[in-house]
């Protein structure tokens, strides 16, 4: 054990902790980092730094534990705000800039800046949930933006429900799980190995891996998930999955759920919801929508189109650090039919709800999510829109939206450049053709989109994401910082032009 | 929708976007912040407001709804700064002060406030994991407190694995979800309904309730908790948890782990682990370790001794944000063979995990937790530790610890308390007696204790937790504030007492 030598002021437990908890150190580090983000924020946006830091893990995983093992030395408390300072610089120089408007990554945005200091509030403070008592006002947020958004997907008030986890993974294993209840009845007593009929799932052959994971870990097993055949524009045919839920109820198969998506993941393809919700109905089986990143279209005039019927759903995942620009992690689950919210926990412990207020625990938010102490991860959120409104949100879909149409022209009237499809939102994928890779297999076509894509990120000129079809590798785009003009996206197909060349003059 | 008027100076998608982006208002909002929790903290700090801002749940979440819907009307970006302090304010004023001496509530900590300066670098530049590329910094941080942690619990350099999860509940999900799959070999794939024998987990008579949750989320069905009954101490008894693994095993069912508590919630008691693993070495069964609260005593010459065999377990469960005092959520899984990290979730996905970079899939984090998009969750916890060094968090659990064992003594010298047990930590259990209710029916006894407590918090004058032994209420408190000092624990009994003097008064 390290023992600070005499000479430090900080000699006893007790002149630590004070100094550990000292106000006047929180708050000139709070006036240091607020200059420190200032100036890293403008910089950033500017595009002056690199938009990835590059460098091997290990080389970024041994300063870190340099930095750890620094105090092992005798320190003084006045030596202390400087080091912070010198931690946070660290910090800021060794990350991913998804505010750099070259960042074109994944679906993690450019967040409101300005968000993550209601996040603060919550952090410093340790504002928690889990019973309402611990966080009477996280709750009350949480409980706003849940009836907020919810009325935007068009429930009625009152007659749906819903909660907030840590992300998009966790808000699709609650949702299904809340589905595996409600069907099989007894199971979260019981379990699935009491000799009954194995229940599958029915899923867009693109779904997020979440939804094949959920299936994993709920016991029902990854090959019982039934993968809906997509149409020419790689959203679920309706007629087709008509068919299987006919097959599947007359071998009397349970059926968990159809989980649909709203939009896929590798090109943004948003299925056809009012049909599937008819074909499900038809059928008696739960619709769950995975929402996360097209759910925010339903807050836009020119873009709610895509998900028309999402209300049908029974349940629907919406992760507000997708497309409503808050930082990450802060995933909504609803359920249309309010009387499910309890149904995915079936369970209580009497030390956190508490027989002296039974009235208390509709507000207690560990009833409903598989979190129990959950930190208050809406905060940014409820701020930004009491700040700026409803509007906001919507003029940032617009405008990511209608730079993926603006990308996908450019990508068409390029000669070297292939769109992978006609995009329906801000995600597009598509591939570099040099001339020089005209005639080549399509094996080695997709190595060396890869390829690209890597010496590219790696050179901090811009960070996109890689993507395969049918096997083939190919690039993809998400714009999911507001910040990201046209012109930058002519600088994307010049940058790729300029390494591709490059890789080919030393091949 | 609601469009701001043409008289305002944020008429377009371009002028809002612009000034919630803006550079120049993160900075200005950012000294406000620093100010104000600096004011807030001293004042909390100093025991001036309520602990617990009581308000009915409906009253508050009013409120929230009413800021929400404030933007509807034309407003000025001149306006947005002193916005955002009128909503800091409001937060400040509503929630609940952890930080106050008189907080002795949930195993929520006042956490170390500095720390959740550092989260809020990563929470303004929104710093996200899954893979290593999208959160370089934030992945070498969680891997050097990983190895840091493992090392404390005693393990060798390079032969254990670890990750970062949401908190407790997940961290135990996860660690019986490996277990789950390391046992029963291909359920991940086939499920458990495939005509297997039913397998069973052996847990704590009085484990978190998130074990049992687990076992139902993970399709075993809750009624497959045998429960291991607890000796005098309410610690497992590791002859009777002999005898049971040996009758299971001469019936052939499937064992998935054997769930111990460093320490169990109720009362904080741990269990004797070197005893548990070897009964768990013997019938070759997985051990975890729920050391949610008392991993931290690791850290602790003086307290060390009541993890001792922690480091036999095959998972460990330690939460950060508990006794390492940092802001929820920081909750570490260990795993004390390397070989297990990626058994809880088997799968790929193309588009994160890249072949043109193999090797890097070692550090991308989506792989090993169930989070995909993952908030970089270890900066505050890093942070501090950078600052601080290893002591100052053995000096908070010293602090801590000690005065768990002078309340009892407290409890035990008045004639109108009584403790419930032997404190081993910071959690104490006990009664309030007057001379009134000496001779009342238990079960009114135990009302008694849960209306009083009621009382107390809805004042504000102390925050502190429900507990029931036998189905009779009792109190509970969790000294997990290390500005909490004998004479709050002292105004602790003079509170109840002058309450209790009131209650019975009016009955």
């Amino acid at each position: 054990m390290i023992q600070p030598s005499a000479k430090s002021d900080l000699a006893t437990a007790q002149d630590r902790i004070a100094a550990a908890f000292d106000v006047s150190l929180l708050r000139e580090a709070g006036h240091r980092l607020a200059d420190a983000l200032g100036s890293h924020m403008a910089s950033v946006q500017a595009g002056e730094p690199a938009v990835l830091n590059w460098r091997e893990p290990q080389a970024n995983i041994d300063l870190a534990k340099k930095q750890l093992a620094a105090t092992e030395n005798d320190f003084e408390a006045s030596e202390l705000l400087e080091r912070f300072s010198q931690l946070v610089d660290t910090m800021l120089s060794r990350g991913q800039n998804l505010h750099h408007p070259r960042y074109v990554g994944h679906q993690v945005p450019a967040s409101v800046p300005i968000a993550g200091l209601f996040d603060a509030v919550g952090a410093v403070t340790n504002q928690v949930m889990a019973v309402y008592e611990m966080g009477p006002w996280a709750t009350a947020v949480e409980q706003a933006m849940i009836e907020e958004l919810g009325a935007a997907i068009g429930w009625p008030e009152g007659e749906f429900a819903g909660l907030v986890t840590h992300g998009g993974s966790l808000a699709n294993l609650t949702g299904l799980l809340t589905a595996r209840n409600v069907v099989l009845g007894d199971v979260w007593e019981r379990g699935l190995a009491d000799g009954r009929d194995a229940p599958v799932i029915v899923a867009h052959t693109e779904a997020h891996y979440s939804v094949a994971r959920a299936v994993g870990i709920l016991g029902i097993g990854t090959q019982q998930v039934i993968k809906a055949p997509v149409d020419g524009l790689r959203r679920i045919d309706p007629n087709q999955l008509n068919e299987i839920l006919a097959k599947l109820r007359k071998q009397n198969r349970p059926i968990i759920a159809v989980s649909a998506c709203a939009c896929a993941t590798p090109i943004g393809a948003f299925d056809p919801l009012v049909e599937i919700a008819e074909v499900c109905r038809r059928h008696d089986v739960w619709l769950h929508v995975d929402a996360a990143h097209g759910g925010s279209a339903v807050l836009s005039d020119r873009y709610r189109h895509l998900v028309a019927g999402l209300e049908l759903a029974d349940s629907v995942v919406w992760d507000a650090h997708k497309m409503l620009f808050v930082p990450a992690l802060c995933a909504f689950v609803f359920y249309r039919d309010r009387e499910h919210r309890f149904e995915a926990f079936r369970q209580d412990a009497p030390y956190l709800f508490d027989p002296s207020a039974p009235g208390l625990a509709e507000y207690d938010s560990g009833l409903k999510t598989i979190e129990c102490t959950k930190r208050s991860a809406v905060f940014g959120l409820w701020g930004l829109w009491s700040m700026f409104g409803r509007q906001l949100f919507a003029d940032m879909v617009d405008t990511t939206f209608d730079l993926g149409r603006v990308f996908y022209e450019k990508l068409s009237a390029a000669d070297d450049f292939e769109p992978m499809h006609d995009p329906q939102c801000n995600i597009v994928a598509f591939r570099h053709l040099p001339v020089e890779m005209k005639d080549v297999p399509l094996e080695e076509l997709g190595e060396f989109q890869l390829e690209l894509r890597r010496r590219v990120i790696q050179s901090g000129e811009f960070y996109l994401v890689p993507t395969k079809k049918d096997g083939i590798g190919g690039l993809r785009i998400v714009i999911i910082n507001p910040l990201t003009k046209p012109a930058h996206l002519d600088q994307l197909l010049d940058t790729l032009r300029e390494t591709g060349r490059q890789m080919l003059r030393e091949s």
